[in-house]
């Protein structure tokens, strides 16, 4: 029997302009899968485990802006869902989660895969709702569709993010053999698609704001992370290029450009606060330099943070404007209405950046073979187009020591709650949606825990894996605290003993293996032409070499 | 610099008898770690995914049937042990679990792996606590041993389950290089430890239970899963055989004899009512037969549960009373006090299952080669004592259709919420607690996707796989609504490519495939026999030929 609650849902799902939507396999949530899948709309995949299905359409709705779809059965398979939906959550990414789940009688009477379902996701998801169990009553089937409208728009609704359904199903709600859905509903009114608004300054605010600007002589504009703008983009460099402000960016800011300042991380922990700005204007989300962090944390500086809705939280412990605009309104104005800053200011920034630019090649040069110098020769291999996927730990702190950037360059991490957990399944998700190059650089922790990402049917013909192997948590040497203690090797590292090779076979992978300059030249000399499936590239180094060599690097430019 | 409240953290869990804990690595919880894995009585050991690593805890906790400490880091490792929580509250094992995060004043300023973990596990568990971010007032020490007291007390009060304590950590926490941690704390006191205590039916109920039980005389007695008790195994075996009660059993409720019902599965789908007991008397937790409950649904019969302490649920609809006694105590107080039931009710009960028992061989003798012809011939291979762990979905159903039993078996399945996703890593768990065999009879989707069970450091030497690889959810051919659908092989069955022999070679596992019944009997003529890690049996057969085999069986065994 088609259940007419199903049939509405995923019409209207497709109506909003849904038009993908990840499943795992379960029986309770078969009636909901199918009124997906056979909608001609709806482009459906089937990922087996919940946690990869979840990171998958994350990695989807990042790159479409819009929703996807996640439908699982009932019980534990739901809360696998649980770290993606963080993720999202905190990186403000749509999603609609649709959990099958028993009638409310069948709670807590031991019957099979039957837990609490309601607000499972309770502190990560901007609303949890409950479907009717039936729709006997018209109110009912209006409640459903009410459900379905409000949580779709909820969604995409700023700050975007991940909204639950839980879905009661009872017996029978297997369609018959000839039964059709009736997709073509037209019905669907109240439509309660929200119109777009932006936000302007008031008359008096841009007053105050130009008042209050012309206090400062050192303003720093900094970059948190964003997805590319063009727009936004341009008007840093005009700003960078007037000598307006100095601009720092980090890697997943996506906005490094040839005028701004994104070597910090290597000068800033033994700079003295001297050149520390008066003002330092913020927006996008997080960073990842630690170095910049404690620096603006101890610098006296005012901090104005641009972000049009959602909560601000006050990084650097200094905040004292929240300005309520999209970025680009602000630094349009901010370009028009503001002088040079200070030059000494500028350009110290500047030296101390150029410098490290100049000297890090060298330094590498001369460095053994191990990760980051590896990962230096990777960089400047990349196409200049794709998508660069990167994983949390090592990974990124690397990336983002050396630079990265190009104009039609995407940089992903997973910065929302910063684990480890899902890196290789956001890279996936995002090879769904583009025919461009989808590399994802990661560490040997982050990609073993999320191998079940290519566990499914589908070909990976974009997807490009550079895996640096030193098995085991490498960042446990790089910080003090665990480097010095004996456990560190066996509790902290971890130790693992995986290679690339055994799951390169598994799933079907061309691999390629580099244990010096080389072989690592020779298998990137053709690693980004295309393929029929992905390419895996593993990277072997020795953990205290790396170490090593990390720190002389750093210890080397620091000191400039 | 050693943390005061963290010595106390792990001195009250030793002193309270916890001896093993299971880490994840992570930075901000390896003071935690560190404070574990320094003290001489509790052993330690890490694995990296979270997921695995809480499913793997809550294997041991189940064998000692005493609280497993759980560490991670903070961020999303957390949520990763989502489904191991949940299936341990169902489970009732007990667990101490405890996340590392930063202080209050670092949550939401979009510092990395820094989500909201104030009562994470919100119905999954039996408490969840904060530590305090620091103990420099006097009370606040106080405090975290209170915490750490009444939370390890919670974790084993009946009903047992799994407890959160939430660790805000504020730097500096690592020891320095002589720092000892003084664990030869005295000023424990109070102990809160708690002594046991028995229930006894007062007086005037014992004459009430009484008078009723003459009422009846149709009494069957029903065994939903429980572990292994000799003492419940003879009382039940005096109450059949002295004709006082028909005694039905699930595989899982480690209670089959030669006098028990356990081939109901067959022979209760066409039967009729004329059987029904007119009371059911159960203990235990849940069943797996389908068949069973919805006979027991249908009958008309009286249903007492015994249950010493926690929620009792309904599963057939008729409960109408609850007695709060030991299983143990109640069947030594009925076989005192009851007279032999019908012997026509009686008879009919064994007769049936005496027929399945004697056709069941013939059947699986003429059937081609199955899953569950191989079954039958693993499940006569099996070493007369150990443990036999079962996953769910088509593997738990197959054995109980079969029926397993024996003095010295453990029989361990997951269903407290069923799912397929830590059955692997629940077997693991199992082999760090005995020396006895552990055999794991697995699908391939159960263990494909607890593949990370295996990531670790530590040799399983007693651990025997068998895995039944038909590439897909061969449980969706068996269910008549997705098997009559079009979309069945795609978006239910899954078709998953993997087979065992990468994962083998990849984890240092003896591998043993076998296609046809002479590789399966040469494969397990000396699979039992000692080695120096695990032991993996693949049985690769035909999705289409199992259902037909199935189907087959069970229709000529329920004509009967």
């Amino acid at each position: 029997m088609i259940l007419p609650q199903l049939t509405y849902l995923a019409s209207i799902c497709a109506n909003s302009g849904i038009t993908e939507a990840i499943l795992s396999p379960g029986s309770r949530s078969a009636p909901i899968s199918l009124a997906f899948i056979r909608h001609p709309d709806i482009h459906c995949r089937i990922i087996p485990d919940e946690r990869s299905a979840a990171f998958i359409a994350m990695g989807i709705a990042q790159q479409r802006n819009k929703p996807v779809v996640l439908i699982c059965t009932s019980g534990s398979a739901a809360l696998n869902y649980g770290p993606a939906i963080a993720e999202a959550y905190y990186q403000q990414i749509p999603l609609l989660v649709l959990t099958a789940d028993r009638p409310p009688e069948w709670i807590e009477q031991w019957d099979g895969q039957t837990i609490r379902q309601d607000n499972l996701y309770s502190a990560f998801i901007k609303s949890s709702y409950v479907f009717p169990d039936e729709v006997l009553h018209p109110d009912k089937l209006w409640h459903a569709k009410r459900i379905t409208k409000e949580a779709i728009n909820l969604t995409h609704e700023a700050p975007m993010g991940p909204v639950h359904i839980n879905i009661p199903l009872r017996e029978p709600f297997y369609p018959n053999q000839e039964e059709q859905y009736p997709f073509e509903i037209t019905d669907l009114e109240p439509d309660l698609d929200q119109h777009q608004t932006s936000t302007s300054l008031k008359e008096e605010s841009v007053i105050q704001v130009i008042t209050e600007l012309k206090k400062y002589r050192k303003i720093l504009i900094l970059v948190g992370q964003q997805r590319p703008d063009k727009q936004i983009r341009t008007l840093l460099k005009t700003i960078a290029e007037n000598h307006q402000a100095v601009v720092v960016t980090d890697v997943i800011s996506n906005m490094s450009q040839e005028c701004t300042i994104e070597h910090h991380d290597f000068f800033l922990g033994k700079t003295s606060y001297e050149i520390a700005p008066d003002l330092m204007i913020s927006f996008g989300k997080s960073i990842i330099s630690k170095a910049l962090k404690l620096f603006l944390r101890k610098s006296d500086t005012a901090h104005w943070h641009i972000q049009a809705q959602g909560q601000v939280p006050d990084t650097f412990q200094h905040l004292n404007q929240i300005i309520r605009l999209h970025p680009a309104t602000f630094l349009d104005f901010f370009q028009k209405e503001t002088k040079a800053v200070d030059s000494v200011f500028e350009n110290e920034w500047l030296k101390k950046n150029k410098s490290i630019k100049n000297i890090l090649p060298k330094m590498l040069e001369k460095a053994p073979f191990g990760e980051l110098k590896a990962l230096d020769n990777v960089l400047k291999s990349l196409p200049n187009y794709g998508k660069i996927h990167i994983a949390n730990s090592m990974a990124i702190r690397n990336v983002n020591f050396l630079g990265l950037s190009g104009d039609d360059l995407e940089i992903i991490c997973n910065r929302g709650t910063s684990g480890i957990d899902g890196s290789n399944s956001t890279a996936v998700g995002c090879t769904f949606t583009t025919k461009e190059p989808v590399v994802l650089l990661t560490g040997d922790m982050a990609f073993f825990y999320d191998r079940n990402a290519f566990w499914h049917q589908y070909n990976l013909p974009n997807l490009r894996i550079i895996l640096f192997n030193n098995h085991g948590g490498g960042i446990f040497r790089m910080i003090d605290g665990p480097a010095a203690l004996p456990e560190m090797a066996e509790y902290f590292e971890t130790h693992q003993k995986l290679d690339g090779s055994n799951l390169a076979r598994e799933f079907g992978f061309q691999y390629h293996l580099a244990q010096n300059m080389e072989e690592l030249q020779t298998a990137l000399s053709d690693f980004f032409h295309t393929s029929i499936n992905a390419k895996l590239l593993e990277i072997k180094t020795d953990s205290e070499t790396n170490t090593k060599a990390l720190k002389m690097i750093k210890e080397a430019l620091s000191g400039d």
